[in-house]
């Protein structure tokens, strides 16, 4: 008997035979003067010339509160996509990129895995079509003009000490988070505290994401909040002047990239903002572009139900003019039993009641997407180690409670993995629904933030810190008290207390700094410590990193 | 009669009208697969896929001593090439990429101007295909490990004071030059001085331009010095074990990249340190693969010939295993004069004996490129202000000199006007030359910056300061001498003060430290203050850039 060794996603990408991308995009029926190719199988498709209006059906993949024991909720997405084009289905998958930084930091990739995967996956993870290196130079170029023009006079008579907007860079490193920048003396500038964020924390991330055209790009960048003068008067980025020169540093950026699944099926891969003080999204003019293309476009949001999902629905497809068809939450028996409170170490070994106390963080879920007026199917992707007994008590309780629910096994399978899902989804996306946002835009700020908490989060009720309180005076004086709200908090709880697993009951949210970001147009509202810049780990991939003799990656993943 | 305005570089780049890529790199013989295609009009060629061996002769354009009158070096180099393709030559130019950075300075490309351009200038001058970003990344890749490796218990026992690996951003950001880093308390890293310079400055650039091949890439970014230990060990790349992550980033972005000029010329535009601490030069691999693909590869070094050309000669050419077969020096009337005394506001007034006087620069560069064992082609870049008496004055000195001379008038005419120029290029690539560097690398520090000092600046000899005679015991100490020189002093100067124009006598140039950069292979020899970090003007050239509603860019220049 011989045992192998499974394969990497690295290697079973390498293996995978790729379709020149011209094939791709003319069997997804784009002009060809559409197409800008990059390399052999990457490529970028000019919004502007695909003819037509949107119509394609949107359904939205999200999941419960993320675990260590990991849901694939991009492997799900993928694998769905490939289901519906066997079922015969015009689909596109459309997903966020990848953030370069965490790369080389913990292994994992951000471009699904096993027979579920977008390739060329090692290019995709890497710089990819130099999205967010453009994202990089927009967000630093703004910074070296903040302080070239306190430099060179202030006549905006900008308050170094006000300044909110930081540089970015998309690595991990924990030693650039706070910084003293203009050192030196006279001619280097003007000394200032600042730091720097990861790219995807950026809010040019957001507004990428958000914009609906190249125009629209440019009034939402003109519109950042950079900071206060010393009256505190904000300044925005139009006062700078420069959001002419940002919006020519994106512009071939904001062109959504297309590339494969292992399956052939198309992708479009575009912009990818953090999914707690952003929007967790990919962008608008990516999916909008997908609808134009595609009868079915399936697509994902960052985190769980309560952080993506949401948002997805308040915030993106509120301001896109859309809304999804159909909502798929990705769940795994592991992700519900460390729900129920076993440990890591433990998920091996069978504990269906820890399972079905587990279950609440999912039913908690079940209800959100509920709330917005769509019926959810349930997801459960496969794990080796799930038992006979534990999946029958999860599909024993969606058949009590009356949620849809399908395995899927698309890691392993791909496409086929998938079927079962891809044909629950194909039902719900012909059935009648009543789509809403949860709130209004003319609702309070507290009246907002509360009724997520209330009806996506299932707490109590919302406790605002007195630096809110003053943030909140400050934005209705300002007269921004319209916007969306784009929760800041934990995504491993649907609590603002990440150790809180499972569904907890009775607790609130403290709302302790309310953040205006006034081009990606939404209020951030921080309800705990949220990590912008990630730092590595004592031993970071990049060691395990290298090049082969034929030019090929190895140890990527 | 009407008045028509003269066309902006960018507006005559618009009008022109491009081949595909493909049909380009057709012509010029590049097999199908070796082809990347970035967008239509650019490309990647991956060189392990060019058959052959590198046996184009080379052309190396340089120039007096840069004055803000302006010289026209690039468009000369694109203008030539053009020139000798219309002559039935089978060419290709191999220039250097431009820095991102200055766009949003001061106005001013590194395409070339008027009807000698590389197409499409917008993109070349922008992202282009990213390379520059994938150097950004990697060096900060290092930074980063290397904060992280202290923070994580310092195993190496890096001295956080002796760290000289510095970050870079392509940005001209003068408040990054001097910070401090890892603020914030025990989990934000360690505390340390840092700076921050300018991509083109970082030694990565340097490695990656001179690099032979991937292996070689890899074999000289492990070499990299990073700092020293508390004991004043050295620290290299490969004692963090990145080298293999370093070249991952780094593999697409080493192939050359392909594009056109106005009239269809294959260009490869590939790489581009600074001429000051670093040699200046595009990369070794593309000018090799250019020499693969054509008879004659026309290619420039930075600056004046004192700095560029000396070290495209002393470094590039001694580490590619090649030499120039024809160096043409460009000059124009107007930079002459101000060699020769006359102030900028000046110029457009005749003066023949300013002129007579500021040849002596354009004399000393003559004998340095002689020295070399090559007899220079000088072309007389034209400027719509130059007189006939002092174009007379100069073609006389000429004559009485025994140096070939050309008049050029690319900007206007494109290859036409440099067709002159091409004939001179051709009868010297046919006669027979004895190149040699000019120090053997087996000669002493001393002796090897005393022979550039004299043979190349016309200088009586070198000066150590306290810095740099201790560096240099250092340096023998830890076996490193046997490496080229680098010299970074002021380009506009032979001397090493930046007012010195002409051809100063008798001077004695300043070494004031003396640093080893491991990775690039050279001992850096700093003369005077080298700005690695540029600053913004007052009003940067960035307030005047936008996007029109055809998406395409506005203002770039």
């Amino acid at each position: 008997m011989t045992v192998t060794k499974p394969l990497t996603d690295l290697e079973i990408a390498y293996n995978a035979e790729m379709k020149p991308i011209s094939e791709i995009a003319r069997n997804a029926h784009i002009p060809e003067d559409a197409l800008e190719q990059y390399g052999r199988y990457k490529g970028k498709i000019d919004p502007a010339k695909i003819p037509g209006e949107p119509k394609g059906k949107v359904v939205l993949v999200t999941a419960t509160n993320p675990t260590p024991a990991g849901e694939g909720k991009t492997t799900v997405t993928i694998g769905l996509s490939d289901a519906l084009k066997q079922l015969n289905q015009k689909v596109m998958v459309a997903l966020r990129e990848p953030s370069l930084g965490p790369v080389f930091g913990i292994k994992g990739g951000a471009t699904g895995g096993g027979y579920a995967q977008v390739l060329p996956m090692e290019e995709i993870n890497l710089h990819f079509n130099g999205d967010f290196h453009a994202i990089t130079t927009a967000n630093n170029l703004i910074s070296a003009i903040i302080d070239n023009h306190i430099h060179q006079g202030n006549e905006l008579n900008i308050d170094p000490r006000r300044i909110i907007w930081k540089r970015v860079l998309d690595m991990n490193d924990r030693a650039l988070r706070k910084v003293v920048v203009g050192l030196g003396g006279p001619t280097q500038g003007i000394p200032r505290e600042d730091g720097f964020d990861i790219t995807v924390a950026s809010e040019i991330m957001a507004v990428f994401c958000l914009a609906t055209s190249l125009e629209d790009l440019k009034e939402r960048l003109s519109n950042i909040l950079i900071g206060y003068t010393y009256d505190r008067k904000p300044v925005f980025v139009r006062d700078l002047g420069i959001e002419g020169a940002l919006t020519l540093i994106l512009k071939e950026a904001f062109k959504p990239n297309i590339v494969q699944t292992i399956e052939g099926t198309p992708a479009l891969i575009h912009g990818g903002p953090f999914a707690n003080i952003a929007h967790g999204c990919n962008s608008i003019i990516a999916t909008q572009t997908a609808r134009k293309l595609a009868d079915i476009v399936v697509t994902e949001a960052g985190f769980g139900a309560d952080l993506g999902a949401e948002k997805f629905m308040d915030i993106k497809a509120r301001k896109g003019g859309f809304h999804p068809d159909a909502v798929v939450i990705v769940t795994t028996i592991r992700a519900l039993k460390m729900h129920g409170g076993v440990e890591k170490s433990e998920l091996t070994k069978e504990n269906v009641s820890a399972l079905l106390k587990g279950i609440s963080n999912l039913e908690r879920h079940v209800q959100t997407v509920r709330n917005f007026g769509i019926e959810p199917i349930v997801a459960v992707n496969r794990f080796i180690t799930d038992t006979e007994d534990e999946i029958q008590a999860l599909l024993n309780w969606a058949k009590t409670k009356n949620v849809r629910i399908a395995r899927t096994n698309v890691w392993e399978e791909g496409g086929k993995g998938g079927i079962d899902l891809a044909k629950h989804v194909l039902e719900v996306l012909n059935e009648p629904k009543q789509f809403a946002p949860l709130y209004d835009l003319s609702d309070s700020i507290e009246q907002k933030i509360t009724t997520i908490v209330q009806k996506v989060y299932g707490g109590a009720g919302v406790v605002f810190a007195d630096q809110a309180k003053k943030q909140l005076k400050q934005i209705e004086e300002n007269g921004w008290s319209n916007l969306p709200i784009c929760m800041a908090k934990t995504q491993y709880s649907l609590s603002d207390h990440p150790k809180l697993l499972g569904c907890p009951q009775g607790f609130t949210i403290t709302v302790r700094e309310i953040i205006p970001k006034l081009g990606a147009g939404f209020l951030v509202c921080l309800t705990g410590e949220i990590m912008t810049m990630p730092g590595l780990p004592k031993a970071p991939a990049a060691l395990k990193m290298d090049v082969d003799e034929k030019g090929n990656a190895v140890g990527l993943f």
